[in-house]
């Protein structure tokens, strides 16, 4: 079966791509002497994240217990929950994924913490303290009480304080203020990490992440992992904000146009629905993806089911026609799937469900 | 089980709130005459459509084949496809739908009735031509051409010119210029109307739509149906837009605070995968949802499975407390959902499984 053969809106992931982006970044770590342990969040698919693992990674991440189910369902064993834990049913759910798996568990609170240990239930479960290192999400201020929780962690049965995790998410190669801002995270984790060494209290790990940021990891000398997830796929926000080129942009989604009754206009079968309606949150290009092979066309609009491309004269997009587009936030257009496909060249070879589609618990 | 010992982040429904809010608009369209076809795409519930059918809906709207697939497996016999339909696969399992139900699709080209002729393969399919009265989305420029389609419809086996189809997803009630839209809307309805007229062929369906413009219909002579969808519920829109007030918003997202870390913020388990990430359209306001109980909390930011809130120090919100969020677009909400708990006061008593949940094909 070609792509232009599939029914439509679909998302495509070209294999040579995407074995490209898997390589460079197992290869990057492997130099470094990083753990990679991707963020699965991106893809949702237990079979993508076994390709991981077999290109070296230490183990996955996940956000929600839901996905952590999944994907030890399928077979992966050692999974970082990376998300604050809360409440009995997902306490008593993560207890049920530690028969068959590893976890670790990053957080923040005390109150967090008592429910990790209702999930241990005595067994064992590592523990990562979340600090903010400028983010501003989740995460302890670097100082004292972070080495307090993990004395806490360490106090509690089943569980071990393993080190330090945070979200880098505030750090794009291509941002001015970039260097500063990578000074200023290497100074919190300095001075974090000589709290705990003072306090006598050894730090095995820290976790880092993100894509944009993920190539720069050498630069942050604390690191021992990292947690990129966007790179098996990149999307319009990696390619703007140059983390990778259009030739690295693996996945993309096949619309039909299906209207060019409006003048300077065409009308694709996929909107929010498809695509998730993620703004560009780089530049000033705005618009909602990158119409592959029409430079000159763009993609300026959407509604729930309707994709509004911006078309010039000169453009030769007719109704009926496919096209395909690169989305700005891949992670957000890969949960709006069921399946994806997996093409090489035009020929699709393969699917997949995505199966901790959803999982938002 | 009560609201507060649900497992979050969950959607839940107020069902007082939204049987007031099917009643109201049955009523409306009673009293004026007009037929009511819901929009199902904002619950994607066959439940839900079949209540809607009980309070007087003459058929349901779909907007994709695999919404009007799953209707029509559970008993919805009367169906609207507002959306122009392409390729072979699509015809063909819309052809399947019509062994079971009555089907009305819209379209603007030629080239969508050639699908269309497709699936009805010699049976009966209703075609409503869809004009542009404004929106710039699809839909023929009012004129001649409207007519030449029609023609073109008729002398296709099969198939029915029934009635024009347009959506008036650019007025709203309480914008300035919505009295200068809403007479250029009928300005061009009744120019189209004539060039029917003056050509013998007769129109016998008008449809309009939209929940904005619903309680506007019958300032719009020539309407004899509309599809809002949003009404079930209402949202944030709805309540901005002044279409609603807050006590008909029926719908919201249970989350809980995971982590209280930063000062002046709260983290809630639910980001863009749980809300989508619609901003809020209209006025100046920004923010991806009203926090109910805490109007001095705003919703400011959201990733993937974080939503941001700007907490003043004196509002009381504590780490693991729940928090209900009034999302701002509710067809995007409940599509990120598999499942809507339906609640009496603080009970809940029911729920749906969100059967048409991704079915974007």
């Amino acid at each position: 079966m070609k792509i232009h053969e599939l029914e439509t809106p679909a998302l495509i992931v070209d294999l040579d791509r995407m074995e490209g982006n898997l390589q460079r970044m197992a290869d990057y770590c492997h130099e470094h002497g990083l753990n990679l342990r991707p963020h699965t969040k991106t893809h949702k698919i237990p079979q993508l994240a076994q390709k991981q693992m077999d290109l070296g990674a230490r183990g996955i991440t996940v956000a929600k217990v839901g996905e952590a189910e999944v994907m030890s369902e399928e077979g992966l064993d050692d999974l970082l929950l990376a998300y604050p834990l809360f409440g009995d049913a997902k306490a008593l759910r993560l207890g049920a994924v530690l028969e068959r798996a590893r976890i670790t568990v990053s957080l923040d609170s005390e109150e967090s913490l008592s429910w990790v240990a209702r999930a241990a239930d005595g067994k064992s479960i590592d523990v990562l303290v979340e600090i903010d290192v400028g983010m501003r999400r989740c995460g302890l201020k670097p100082g004292p009480a972070a080495v307090q929780l993990a004395r806490l962690i360490d106090s509690t049965a089943g569980l071990r304080f393993e080190g330090l995790m945070f979200y880098p998410g505030h750090i794009y190669p291509d941002w001015e203020d970039s260097s500063r801002k990578l000074d200023q995270l290497n100074s919190d984790l300095q001075r974090q990490v000589e709290f705990f060494e003072k306090q006598k209290v050894p730090v095995h790990r820290v976790s880092g992440g993100s894509t944009p940021s993920a190539f720069y990891s050498h630069h942050i000398p604390a690191l021992t992992e990292i947690r990129p997830g966007t790179y098996i796929f990149n999307d319009r926000h990696s390619l703007e904000w140059k983390t990778c080129s259009e030739d690295h942009c693996a996945a993309s989604v096949v619309t039909t146009v299906v209207s060019r009754a409006v003048t300077g206009q065409a009308i694709i079968d996929g909107g929010s629905k498809t695509f998730s309606s993620d703004p560009l949150r780089v530049g000033k290009k705005g618009g909602f993806g990158l119409v592959k092979g029409f430079p000159e066309v763009q993609f300026v609009k959407m509604n729930e089911e309707h994709g509004y491309l911006k078309v010039p004269d000169e453009a030769k997009l007719e109704v009926g026609q496919t096209v395909q587009v690169i989305p700005n936030h891949i992670c957000a257009t890969v949960n709006m799937h069921d399946v994806i496909f997996g093409c090489r060249g035009e020929e699709v070879v393969e699917s997949w469900i995505v199966k901790a589609r959803g999982k938002i618990r």
